[in-house]
């Protein structure tokens, strides 16, 4: 899944057609020869960490609750210096959580939720503050949206965002449009100051030759310090006054890490901490064996807003499965589960290990059909849109003001 | 002179060394063959319109008072779009004044403060309200400056400029670092998406082969978009509250034209009046025929800062003369007034025309020597320097608050 964290600018959000090699950064995402992104690799390229078993024990340990589904599962699968954070926490010392969305569309749909639902809970266990933030000038800048329309969608799914439940004595949103200056402006300028045109086109694989349609102009440089001011505490000195050593965790997809390795290269130079990394895979589209969902096809994924029957629909007629093309195959060889979305669906939102190894057994030895599977993901996934509706429904604009208020937090590291 | 208004990044400030066409833009000029500055050349490049007898009349005529000497004598000798400004004026419709510095250096010199003197004049002269950028984001991010050390430069060259003279309740005085957000950042968005790179290119006269370099990266977006946005009243909004087609009046050097052409490129796809320009040539080096004083070198300007001692011998030993060799020979052909420093000086600061006139008519007869007009310089400037250091002391902390302080202008058009 894309967190969209700042900037998908420009991005194919679907799996690309076939390339001989694997290309992963903000604004493509395409496997090799069209087939499944190969994360092992992608940590290899990016030089980032594997988010192994003993850490996920450590996090169990620390926040004496179980980890969540997302860590649990590996879907939040990398990071980067997640252990010291770990370390400086038992120590005593908080750190900050920081995540965003660059508000380009109305609707969400589930893949848009996963950074929010995993922050959620990394805030809830290690009882920290959060900022959020909404690139509405980046999108108003890439995409063909006013500035009034860009600040309205950033509102609009402000909403959606605080139906996750987050906690509003502990959690800062804001919008660029409005947030932009002060200590805000000043860091976006250090940063600008660091980031030299070759280090640039280096971190983001460009080449001398494609960088003036791949950079595009002039809004490169807010997209390459916008997403990285939030990663310093002094960007926030009405939260974190005095605090600039607070070390920043980033929760996002790990299409972002390129954003992230520049902001981590310019923090020191700056006198802050590098910002530490937890990293999710990508959540595929209801068709696709991998890659990422299709903004342009509404086919390819549920959104909040789809009604239950939408849900239905989508889930039978669109959902790939790795059921057997008859019956009696099926009974014989069973489903692939490496390939089968619904059982994909389930292993991100269905919460219970027991029933979901007991339908992956079921359906994997042809005991279970696609149909039951479809109808399990079904019934899941319509009770938690039903939840997110109802929940942004209770939204009113008092608490949207709240959340975006410039004050200090109430209960910030309580 | 340069105007120092915003950009004067990475810019040659003394005339260099021979090229075979003149070049002047915001980071360079360059006369052909190291030569004179064709200023009519110029005009016919720039596609800029030259400030006529006529239209100094009908200032004289508008204003009830002389026009400045820099009008008189040609400093400021072409415009944008002035009349349509004094059409305007002259039906009832004000307009406002924007002007800037961008504050790299402590100590001015007398041609950074030509666009203040004369932009002091305009002001009194229309009764207008008037604002001021400091770019000390833009001198952080190219100078080799901290944030803060930007910050204090800009203060400290505020206060060379209120002792200019300005009138506090029609002027409002801004640092980027203080005032980039809101409505201004709002503008600043609006006009970086406006603002192709195929446009930069061809507005600022770059190949595709050079922009790497030239164009560096990435503060070239804030490069474009800061010195445009204020030419925009509703980046004002303490200001000009629903004045969104209020025309501005820019009054600045020749080199900054490229800039403004882009934000008259700009201003109708954004629904905003193109901001009109007053434009003036360039104040001499001590030393040189023609070209702009070099900030390496001290001894090629006169600063706000020297005293009666520096002042009298850096005229007498680097002001360029154009008398003869001999007294025999100077009393014979006289001075060739084309190239005489201390005349072009004479002309820009002594305000009585009869007596200018004199000095030319008996210095350019053979009648007065070199050391005569270098005197009377030097008593010129001494009292220049001394009135503003003098005006300088008397700049308290509470008036460079005042005059930047975020509120309503008291007195804006009366």
């Amino acid at each position: 899944v894309s967190s969209q964290l700042a900037m998908d600018v420009g991005k194919k959000d679907s799996i690309a057609s076939d390339s001989s090699e694997q290309v992963v950064n903000p604004w493509e995402v395409a496997a090799k020869d069209g087939g499944k992104i190969d994360y092992d690799k992608l940590i290899d390229q990016f030089g980032c960490q594997r988010l192994d078993d003993s850490l996920i024990d450590r996090v169990q340990r620390l926040t004496s609750r179980q980890p969540h589904v997302f860590l649990r599962r590996g879907v939040f699968f990398a990071h980067r210096d997640f252990n010291e954070v770990l370390d400086a926490y038992e120590r005593g010392d908080k750190f900050y959580l920081y995540t965003g969305r660059g508000p380009s569309s109305e609707a969400l749909h589930l893949g848009h939720l996963i950074p929010f639902m995993f922050t959620k809970y990394l805030q809830e266990a290690f009882k920290v503050p959060l900022v959020i933030q909404l690139t509405d000038d980046e999108k108003c800048m890439w995409k063909n949206l006013s500035v009034e329309e860009s600040q309205r969608l950033a509102r609009e799914n402000a909403k959606d965002i605080i139906a996750c439940g987050f906690d509003v004595t502990k959690t800062f949103i804001f919008s660029d449009f409005d947030y932009v200056g002060g200590a805000f402006y000043k860091n976006m300028v250090k940063v600008a100051k660091c980031v030299t045109l070759n280090k640039a086109m280096g971190i983001f694989g460009f080449s001398g030759e494609d960088h003036i349609g791949k950079l595009s102009f002039p809004p490169v440089q807010a997209c390459l310090s916008v997403p990285a001011v939030p990663s310093f505490p002094s960007s926030f000195p009405h939260l974190f006054p005095g605090k600039d050593k607070l070390r920043c965790l980033i929760p996002c997809a790990i299409d972002q890490d390129p954003y992230f390795r520049m902001t981590r290269d310019v923090a020191p130079r700056l006198g802050y901490s590098k910002p530490a990394l937890i990293e999710s895979s990508f959540f595929p589209a209801l068709q696709a064996k991998n890659g990422k969902m299709s903004a342009s096809d509404p086919n390819s994924a549920i959104y909040v807003t789809d009604t239950a029957k939408e849900i239905k629909n989508k889930i039978n007629r669109y959902a790939f499965s790795g059921g057997q093309d008859s019956i009696e195959k099926h009974r014989e060889i069973g489903a692939n589960l490496e390939v089968d979305i619904p059982v994909k669906y389930l292993s991100f939102f269905l919460d219970d290990d027991t029933e979901l190894e007991h339908i992956k057994k079921e359906y994997g030895e042809g005991r279970m059909l696609t149909g039951e599977v479809k109808k399990r993901l079904t019934e899941v996934l319509t009770e938690m849109v039903e939840r997110h509706r109802m929940a942004r429904a209770a939204v009113t604009d008092e608490m949207v003001d709240a959340f975006m208020a410039v004050r200090p937090l109430p209960s910030m590291f309580e």
